[in-house]
């Protein structure tokens, strides 16, 4: 059992690691302000984990939501539903909804807390490594539009999130890995400790080894709590952490939300800033060959891709949060362990680099 | 011209009250952060006064939307049409709403500030007396829910406010009283000056005299921030401006959104408010008889209603926002100018006022 605090003056909060957390009610209770609570879950995570949620919670007033699956359904009418139960229960301003689920989940029933009479408190319960490692801190929520991802959202933090390591069991290989691009984007960002242990213990990570999952999941957490204290609501630095996301968000755009796991776009997204820091001689081409080694020991995409088109992966970036004014501005490395936020890159090299990774089909 | 500078830290704005404000490109210009601009406003407004913001904005790279009018308007599917021109016009974080209309606009809009993106910024053209002296402060933006009246929100500040007076030459009579409604509730709640001055000049206000309307807005503006800056968020004393808010959201959802304008059902959820503090002894019968008499000379509502139901206002009250925990709270007087929020009231004097005012047909 592992705890990360994250310290944001009165939105500080406690986020909490370890196996069988969600079947425990004092990990809860003491947050609630009333007994009334909206469990949101999924058609997927519902059925394997909500039981275990219910039974911990026993007398509480306890609502349930249970959404369908996937990110096609990450929007304002699935959030209606999330609303719809609110109202229909009659609840107030001390009502706290718990998100259990993975990344959609935390996002939509975050953004509702954020919403539902200007703010109430919400719970989160991450069931994918990609959610305890990245979703779990940072406040932000967010649903999707159909001209871009994360367009409509709030700024709200958890009053706690437990990170139940007993869910990463059912997870499928797939997601995991997903996850572990987070992981791996931490070390590259500022944690070349992190970087070298992965590439040390990544195996043993995917098999579930406990302590190493625990380590896994604190290390990013602290890493990402880090970067998110000195910078709440992404003025600057907090950009650090979109690194491989400018691509990413590009290529979900591009093959529409759903076809690659987030995990998998921000992995090939990675590995295209890499590719034009590379061309921009930033890093040395070994630097780049170690992130592509441990992206695929993690059993994560890094080549190129026959279903992407250069042309409107451009044009979904011109639209994506990171533009400012116009100014298109990318996360870049200048080693394992050193990104930076920049605008300055050859434009050249940026379409070197999509033309390199969109092969026409 | 005058100047009511709200301070709230990093959020502080001006609200600037005078005839001609919009058509001013100074009163906006400083306080873009690009020139991406989306205007915002509804059918009846746009046609009125679209044109005075485009002229002043010359340049910028103007888009606009026109809703439909209407409180019933007010819900998140009408946000959408916001949200779909910003994304269609690629606005970024950087971009400005400029929110011209009344208080339905300037809710959703704002709404729509506060999500787009995490946050953008907005410049509120409030054209109702209504907006100018109540939405102009406060932060306070949402849509409704058709189980309740601004369920979904969020607190978002504009940059800047422009209560241009020549708009109100325009506004229906009834829509001026409903304004005056909440003028006459800061007198009640906490400036018994206010009350007073208003008893030797509410007929001038109501021809519209220049000097007198720019106080009555000026005054309201400064009783409102001075609540708002000590309480942005609600916890406490902000419960104050909800006097004849309880009673008036339980009859605005009796009746249906639209059947009265919200000064009305203000007007009459004061009076009843005055009734319920009545019965409690809180305050003499002269206090009341003056409040009827002023909403009365403001040509407002204060008669007992055969389209009201006692019981179904009762039900809407109980899903009320100021609901704390299943414990109903409302904003009592023990005096003009002396109001208390408070849950200690006698559950059988309500029922008497509600009986009072909800005659049956």
């Amino acid at each position: 059992m592992r705890t990360v605090s994250i310290d944001l003056g009165k939105r500080s909060y406690d986020i909490r690691i370890g196996e069988g957390l969600m079947s425990d009610a004092k990990e809860y209770l003491p947050w609630f302000r009333s007994d009334q609570v909206l469990l949101v879950s999924n058609e997927v995570v519902g059925p394997e984990y909500a039981d275990r949620v219910r039974n911990a919670l026993g007398d509480t007033n306890l609502q349930e939501v249970t959404l369908p699956d996937g990110e096609h359904t990450k929007t304002l009418d699935t959030a209606k539903l999330i609303f719809d139960a609110l109202l229909q229960a009659k609840f107030d301003r001390t009502s706290t909804i718990i998100a259990l689920g993975g990344g959609v989940i935390g996002d939509m029933a975050g953004f509702c807390a954020a919403c539902y009479q200007r703010g109430i408190q919400f719970v989160q319960v991450p069931t994918t490594l990609l959610s305890q490692v990245d979703s779990s801190v940072g406040g932000k929520t967010a649903v999707n539009h159909p001209l871009g991802k994360n367009m409509i959202g709030a700024f709200h933090q958890p009053v706690r999130v437990l990170a139940d390591t007993s869910t990463l069991s059912t997870l499928p290989e797939r997601e995991f890995s997903a996850g572990l691009a987070e992981v791996i984007k931490y070390g590259v960002i500022n944690d070349p400790e992190l970087f070298e242990w992965l590439e040390s213990n990544v195996e043993q990570v995917m098999a579930l080894e406990q302590e190493k999952l625990e380590y896994v999941i604190e290390r990013s957490c602290q890493n990402k709590s880090r970067i998110v204290e000195q910078d709440e609501t992404e003025a600057g630095m907090r950009a650090l952490l979109n690194l491989g996301h400018t691509f990413g968000h590009a290529i979900e755009n591009s093959l529409g939300y759903g076809e690659w796991l987030h995990g998998e776009a921000i992995s090939l997204g990675m590995v295209m800033a890499a590719h034009l820091s590379l061309l921009d001689k930033r890093i040395e081409s070994s630097s780049y060959d170690r992130l592509i080694a441990l992206l695929k020991r993690a059993a994560l995409p890094t080549e190129p891709f026959s279903g992407l088109s250069a042309e409107s992966m451009f044009e979904s970036m011109k639209v994506d949060k990171k533009v400012h004014a116009g100014q298109m501005r990318f996360v870049l490395m200048d080693g394992i362990g050193r990104s930076v936020v920049t605008s300055e890159y050859s434009p050249t090299h940026l379409d070197l680099t999509l033309q390199h990774f969109c092969q026409s089909s």
